[in-house]
């Protein structure tokens, strides 16, 4: 099988191209090639596996066809630039996040047109579709209402992938990615970013700020996870879906109590010891309108499969990027 | 008020032409100028009032400036291509109602940049942006589901309007007409034709064809109750809007029988006789999607006023297109 990961330089699509090549098949197929495309190009792994690496900007004309010059029969799209940098920068945030998308989209309709071509494409779109009010529980059928640019660029992604799987374009599945925890690395512009942060720094032995008050509750899921939910989307039958395509995630419900609590078991008091209180009015405004909790069931009835705890979450990290050792 | 409609020539434009020029006033502010634009140039009314018509398609990159010109302090965006059309023809469809919507968007975007411009747009939206499973009523805070492309793009297009107005770049409000009956004229490419066709034939003395069994019950709004719903929302206040800036409108249920029950009391059974049932099995299914009753509680909270009986809409009919004969 064929594979293309767009947006392959991030986070989630470093962690998806070791977890695709770790496990060499899609479902029962094996993945014979790999395309790695993000804005800077990403770096091949070592492995026997064929790997193409290219840096390209979708939002350009042209570039979504380059890519699928190759005719990838599985495409993941995860390339997005987040929250905060799409807030700031109202026409880079619909460039990137809603035109580039669109022009993939569209190529893959043409390509479609000059004879029988219609990938599965795995879209990863956000639980930022959903903006206050809302219910401390969401279900699958919760209306979008985002409050950022983010949000609507997400949320009108998920409209276009379900007109063009409803039209035969092609086979797409959106998944809406809990906040995922926790995420390693420097802080990106997500506004999110503190969720990780005072379990990341402190693990690692240095200071966290924490803006917000512990009763803060959100959704969250391990990077382990996100990539488990993309590999299950790429496998999935997707009949089921019918017209709407775009899943809520099965993630994990927590305060930030919780989240602390969860570390304090795991690292120590020396790790909570770490964490500092320092409230900030506009992060709380804004967390304040976002979603506590998913229902998710559609996702959970069809297999997608999230963490069991937080204190797992945590684990994962330790394991995954801190080889094992707590500072 | 400097006004500007586009989308003048189409059956809605041309009525509300007719109204505000004979109110004079949006609200309690007299209409001062007046710019007319299609994509034909729609006819200039015979009035005191400067009027200028514009043939203009707003999918071309530049045209939506041009009709920004006057700095219109309200815009009434009523121009699509309807929903047959856009799901015969996917790029027009795209190009039109999504393209078309976004560049004027940005048009005005752009305006306020360069200092305070920041007009009240009112743009049509579609009950079409919900489609099955749907409740026998809809809420308010029904989730978009839109099974045409058509629906896609208006779902697309509130979700700009509520992130540009979020933003401040005008003061938008979306409203989701009802089907409209009795549509004066010819059919034109809207599945839902026949609501109309079976009332608007006989009333002249014609045969008319119902594809549908007369249980199939829908969401209807006299050509007057959706001119009224597009003067409030250029009135009224915004605020209580929040971020969610598009309304179901109080439309009308009645399933066809109920139709053809009003057409009997108000023109007799020579009219009803002249209906032919014929099933359409494309049809019979499409319609069985789509909406059948709205709450519609936050319009009514805000003042919006539909019609009072089916009666009373081919009442309207007769007198605002008949002239009070019936063939």
């Amino acid at each position: 099988m064929k594979v293309l990961i767009i947006g392959a330089a991030g986070m989630i699509g470093r962690k998806l191209t070791a977890s695709l090549l770790q496990a060499g098949t899609i479902g029962d197929r094996p993945v014979t090639e790999l395309v790695l495309a993000d804005v800077v190009a990403p770096q091949a792994p070592q492995t026997a596996l064929a790997i193409q690496t290219i840096a390209a900007d979708l939002s350009v004309a042209g570039v979504a066809d380059q890519l699928l010059a190759g005719r990838p029969e599985l495409i993941f799209h995860l390339a997005a630039i987040v929250s905060g940098e799409a807030e700031a920068d109202f026409e880079k945030g619909y460039r990137i996040n809603l035109d580039g998308t669109r022009l993939l989209f569209e190529a893959i309709r043409q390509a479609g047109a000059q004879g029988g071509y219609c990938p599965r494409v795995v879209f990863t779109s956000s639980i930022a579709v959903f903006g206050e009010p809302l219910p401390s529980v969401i279900s699958d059928t919760q209306h979008h209402t985002p409050l950022t640019s983010y949000g609507t660029q997400k949320a009108i992604c998920e409209l276009l992938l379900a007109d063009y799987s409803r039209r035969g374009f092609f086979d797409g599945v959106g998944i809406r990615l809990p906040t995922i925890v926790v995420r390693p690395g420097k802080p990106n512009r997500a506004a999110s970013g503190f969720f990780s942060g005072i379990l990341r720094e402190p693990l690692a032995g240095l200071d966290a700020v924490l803006p917000v008050a512990d009763s803060v509750r959100h959704w969250f899921a391990s990077p382990r996870a996100a990539v488990g939910f993309l590999r299950h989307a790429a496998a999935m039958d997707t009949a089921p879906l019918g017209a709407q395509r775009s899943l809520s995630m099965p993630g994990l419900a927590a305060t930030v109590g919780e989240e602390i609590a969860a570390l304090q078991r795991v690292a120590g008091d020396k790790a909570v010891a770490l964490i500092r209180r320092e409230t900030d009015e506009a992060i709380t405004r804004m967390v304040a309108g976002w979603p506590q909790a998913f229902e998710a069931e559609r996702a959970k009835a069809l297999g997608f499969k999230g963490d069991s705890s937080f204190d797992e979450i945590i684990r994962i990290h330790i394991e995954d990027e801190l080889g094992g050792v707590i500072a």
